[in-house]
């Protein structure tokens, strides 16, 4: 196959009559299929149904220490459940806090208390004329979402194969002290599926920020979720590099069992510092009387420990692997030459980022609205859903069946020929 | 008996020597009880173990209205879960939103979210001077926690046997345009077991707030919690009452089942007018995808309707009753005719309140945990955790055996007569 762009008009007309007589037979079949959002399958979610038996009415709901987790109490979540959380974020038990089911919860609940009452000590944000945020891009829509729910001004840091461009995150953090933290999904991005490099880690770690009250948001999303066994990404602790480099306070790191248990009945949690904690917990006492310690308890006595997780993790990837691959055929095969897009081949997370040709973003994925196919909006993996390029689309391949995400993908990698050549014809 | 201050200073003297000598043995048992916390007993607990059981690995957690409760979705909670904690608060489901395990987490976004971004429009409170609370006293500590964490100013309401003291509630709000909000206890009042009148409720429902912001704090925390099945307070419903009364964005009501099933694995809500709603969900959308649906779904199949729920409740009145009936009469007994105290008989609820004569309740406090049993702290049912009378002490029957709290209310009616005897002679 031939690069679109070495085509003459003539030939990208004809193509385009092609294609667009195979666009129409697509719409014909009224498919209704949805692409946009990271939800596991419904066969994912049988993997932990045994969940629903570990605790039965003759079970002792006791703790190690003697906790009765069905009565009040326990701030910071039962210490079996800090260690679980603990190994599978390769964090000390002691650096934990077990939070309800939603880690994003956690995350607007640390920005909102940065808000109104500050980071240790230093001045509230509410009371500052300016907050910053660094946004690597593409990203989580939700993350950007909270900063400007909070009106935070958002500055795009472009994300490079080994990250966010460390250079320009270096220079606008020790220059500019209304920075304050940077958004981060350091394993199998969000949407990208890139993993930090060492580099990038390390670099994180010895930031000097103007501020004193910068924090690095370190949302370890994905960080057991592998697609393969024997070829896994791996990433640098932050947590104990910034305690090598001097900065153990600079940053939060988040995560939550929600795409290892049950979406929405996980366990959340943050792991940070010492001194973050006893400037959390401040607030944390006063807001709650504790979390939910008996489903704590029930995610304890289903994994026993993390080798039982890994164990569950594998059975997830047998689901989502032929998904993912499914899908990377597909674009390898059908788009691989035309250099009409590109895209990483991620190890694990749950998505796949296409980039279209600068423009044709919003236009390729309102075409597959039309034939039946839901999308992430285009524009959506930017802050204030601004995609300056028009070019990045979010693909989540987990929720639909393996069937219905071919015929899904088939009708995308359509929809990003005919608006290519459409392009390529006006720009002639 | 007869009343203390009636003795002379010899007869006092006298007096105070046999209580000392009968101090001492007590003293001498080594007691180690609590009664500072409205924490359920284990028997009460035990109760709710049939919930364990209800879902399990072959359980279909699907919603009637086809939600997969295990995967993400549903933002404001499940049709069946609003229906059953619609019926336990007298409230439509409409007007519900179900949250995580904690009422008094709601109650804390509430504040922050007014705090950061005002309510229904109005100036976000962190931008201005001064913002003022009603809090009627004595009260809960944790409402007053959360408004003294966000620097609002706390203006102490008088309780009568009617509830708040209205007139001066009325004053006030009309005044004074700092003033956000009210804290209220509506049924078996935190902590002396008090219901709002009809002509409380009425008066709350037609209040004119200088600010268009103010909003009436209900927490509705005892609603369902009666001791006597065939003796039960009644109390208007709120939101209703500001519809007819042309307020019906006056109020916020918050519930959870924390005292029902299983503090900290229950259920919590808010209900509020459709205006309200539109303005909380649009922060809920930014804080989380949803909460614990499958908890949800088990409160539902456990407890199957509000019918089933007040068959559950009978069952934690059979445990309560006697534990309050047997701290009343040693009241009764013991200090009915001295004097030197007075308290209410609530009828539901989880407290009983004491008050002792001016300027004792530190001391009665303090005597008490010398010989092993813990109070709650005198002055943390105020604001500040200041009694301006120093003459409030909360008692909570519900978590020692019965055994165990007839040995505590015996030392503990044993350092009442002491303080008092000690005051009258000071003052001799």
């Amino acid at each position: 196959m031939e690069a679109y762009k070495n085509l003459s008009k003539e030939e990208l007309l004809k193509l385009h009559k092609e294609l667009n007589a195979e666009y129409k037979k697509y719409q014909a079949k009224g498919l209704k299929l949805d692409m946009s959002r990271g939800k596991p399958g419904a066969e994912q979610l049988d993997l932990s149904m045994g969940m629903m038996d570990v605790l039965n009415s003759k079970s002792d709901l006791v703790c190690d220490d003697g906790t009765d987790c069905r009565n009040y109490g326990v701030l910071d979540g039962i210490e079996e459940a800090k260690e679980l959380i603990g190994d599978m974020i390769e964090v000390p038990a002691d650096n934990i806090i077990i939070y309800g089911n939603s880690s994003l919860n956690i995350m607007y609940d640390t920005i909102s208390r940065s808000m109104t009452h500050g980071v240790m000590g230093n001045t509230p944000w509410c009371k500052l004329d300016t907050v910053k945020f660094l946004c690597p891009v593409p990203g989580y829509d939700r993350h950007f979402a909270i900063t400007e729910y909070f009106g935070i001004e958002m500055i795009n840091i472009p994300m490079l194969s080994t990250g966010p461009d460390m250079d320009m995150v270096e220079r606008l953090v020790s220059e500019d002290e209304s920075i304050k933290g940077i958004w981060c999904v350091p394993k199998y991005s969000n949407p990208q599926g890139i993993t930090y490099s060492n580099e990038t880690v390390r670099r994180f770690a010895r930031l000097q920020p103007a501020a004193k009250d910068f924090r690095i948001y370190w949302d370890n999303a994905y960080g057991v979720h592998h697609l393969y066994e024997d070829d896994q990404d791996t990433l640098i602790e932050i947590i104990a590099e910034c305690k090598r480099a001097g900065n153990p306070d600079l940053v939060y790191k988040f995560c939550s069992t929600s795409k290892i248990s049950f979406p929405g009945s996980g366990v959340a949690a943050i792991a940070t510092s010492p001194n973050n904690l006893v400037d959390i917990k401040k607030q944390l006492k006063i807001q709650t009387i504790g979390h939910d310690k008996v489903n704590q308890l029930r995610h304890v006595r289903f994994y026993k420990d993390i080798h039982g997780m890994v164990e569950h993790m594998k059975k997830h990837a047998d689901i989502l692997r032929p998904k993912f691959e499914a899908v990377l055929d597909i674009l390898d095969r059908e788009l691989g030459e035309l250099e009409i897009g590109s895209w990483y081949r991620p190890k694990g997370g749950y998505f796949i980022a296409f980039d279209t040709m600068d423009g044709c973003a919003k236009e390729v994925v309102a075409k597959a609205k039309k034939a039946g196919v839901t999308m992430t909006p285009a524009g959506a993996t930017f802050p204030y859903g601004k995609d300056p390029k028009d070019s990045n689309i979010r693909i989540a391949p987990s929720y639909p069946s393996l069937e219905d995400l071919i015929a899904a993908t088939n009708l995308f990698v359509l929809c990003v020929k005919l608006v290519s050549i459409e392009k390529l014809i006006e720009t002639m």
